[in-house]
């Protein structure tokens, strides 16, 4: 480069830089911008009822002015997870776990190859395997979550969450947490609650990534649970063995009954997205003082999934919204959360 | 009063004070003493293999360079309640609480009063109600703790626990928490561990007054417990209703097997005093690392009870420590706390 042109392109530089000065302003002005949107506790959320009604209950619940107070110790929220935290369409992942160890269970004892309803698992055939009954899906149920140690299992799921990926973004389950409910989750916790996951799905199966993927400890986890029998291994050492015996059936009037059993109050906030959750939300609600019950209701076909069948969205086999849900909601004051319009982006990876 | 009297009191006083002054001196150097004691962590303990086994077990789990290192979020101990954290001789509080509230129940239904077991209950006569059987306890049981919601059944335990008195002491039976064991939960808690109470008695019973009492809530609180019912009140109201239908059996196996529902991960160390606590101490115990178990023995009979039968104490009906747990304890290094000689005190009103 002659000197000229090292003159030149100073020139234009000095220029250039001249130039961008209102940018650069503007720049900093984004920064300050920027600050104060790392300082908005609820970055991934637009403004609007949902995200008012989650400040403004916290707001009530921890001003002690307020009428509404709760000493730091007894506040307790409560969420759902399979469609309230992460994905669960278009199959809950706890089932793809069971369906993607069958084959493990199977060349464990070769024989089942040949038994239904393994040999419909082991051709892979989605259409079939939807048209699994309820008897057969349990029968997978005994199969692949029983009989082990619980050291054993929770070694297997966690090898499993650890590299399966699913068929629409091919990211690790995990990564198919909402990033607005992440916020939340933190929010909440920033404010003196302790959150807790109350999910239909398995305890033990979220308890395995549950502190590393939303900070929620294994003891913070109440889900349908299979009982454990107490016993000693060959070497005589202690060992709980997973039963198939349904101890928890943490769904619907079963979760306001494993709120009571694992944490022994009433919480003042629970989030869900389904008919599953009515009646925690229903319990929740009906207790004194600041309270906060919120569905979160899947209309984003292109971000993620819309299926209701509230507001005429298509009905499916998980997650059902019913119109029914969707007027009590109206009528008790429980927000609906808009995926579409009160989330600016869905998981922590994109939008 | 005359002036030479007056003289002669101030001589008097001052000559009281010069001839005080070594006993100041004394008082002096016996604050500096109390200060000391302060900062002492277990002060109702003698020193001796207990005390310096829970110190060596929290040094070798809390210290970053020990093999024993312990994330704080994984630090979990357990504590039996009956026995271990309070006195449970001659009688299970909960079950006095049962026994006396027969009379509640028998004045909402006068007919109870000519039927058996209650009739037995309304004579107040020990002997005989010690002679009921196992069928004529659990009636007492159906009728004292079920048929209630969850919130009504709380308020009259509230109001029971806040002023029955024991028989010995005439306490409150919430000053019988053993004094030493307070200082252990308060010592594990400020070295990070979350501590939760593990019991054979109902749950729905310690969590009235667990945090109150001995500063772990209610969600902390694991035990035997009768299931609920989720449904509507008169007026629509939702309610949990207490069900005569046993959930968990959190005694003997039923307390790891408890500690799994419950917690979801084996603890570093647990607490007991009776057979009823053995699994629960093997579970602990053989996990990896450091581990601490603990048993406290009743062996003072005038500060509190002795029974056994270990070491030729009497047996009796309730909190059983025959030889074989005595022998598995010392083969299995687990700590055998004698009340007698390892507490300085046994409460926090006395000795």
């Amino acid at each position: 480069m002659s000197t000229t042109a090292s003159n030149r392109v100073s020139r234009r530089f000095l220029l250039g830089a001249l130039a961008a000065l209102p940018a650069l302003a503007a720049t900093l002005v984004g920064a300050r911008g920027a600050r104060a949107e790392i300082a908005d506790p609820l970055p991934s959320w637009n403004d609007g009822p949902a995200r008012q009604g989650i400040l403004g209950f916290l707001r009530a619940t921890t001003d002690p002015a307020s009428k509404g107070f709760v000493p730091p110790e007894e506040r307790i929220a409560t969420f759902d997870q399979d469609g309230t935290l992460w994905v669960e369409h278009p199959i809950y992942t706890q089932v793809v776990y069971c369906l993607e160890r069958v084959p493990v269970v199977v060349k464990a004892d070769p024989r089942l190859a040949e038994v239904e309803p393994f040999s419909t698992v082991l051709t892979g055939d989605f259409e079939q395997i939807g048209k699994l009954s309820m008897h057969d899906l349990e029968a997978i149920v005994v199969a692949t979550l029983t009989g082990m140690d619980v050291e054993t299992y929770a070694a297997q799921v966690k090898a499993w969450i650890g590299e399966a990926r699913d068929h629409r973004w091919k990211r690790l389950y995990t990564e198919l947490a909402y990033q607005p409910m992440q916020e939340v989750l933190a929010l909440f916790r920033a404010n003196g609650f302790k959150t807790f996951i109350v999910t239909g799905g398995g305890q033990d199966f979220v308890r395995v990534y549950s502190q590393r993927v939303y900070g929620v400890p294994p003891e913070q986890v109440v889900g349908s649970a299979l009982g454990t029998k107490f016993g000693y291994d060959a070497a005589s050492r202690p060992v709980l063995i997973k039963e198939p015996k349904l101890l928890l059936n943490d769904d619907k009037a079963g979760k306001p009954e494993g709120i009571h059993f694992a944490i022994g109050r009433r919480p003042q906030a629970a989030f869900g997205n389904s008919t599953g959750d009515r009646e925690m939300l229903e319990y929740v609600k009906a207790g004194a003082g600041a309270r906060l019950g919120m569905l979160v209701l899947h209309d984003d076909a292109s971000r993620e999934y819309a299926y209701g069948p509230a507001l005429g969205l298509p009905e499916t086999r998980v997650g059902s919204f019913p119109q029914a849900l969707y007027d009590e909601a109206k009528r008790d004051d429980w927000f609906v959360v808009s995926m579409k319009n009160d989330w600016k982006r869905i998981f922590a990876f994109g939008d």
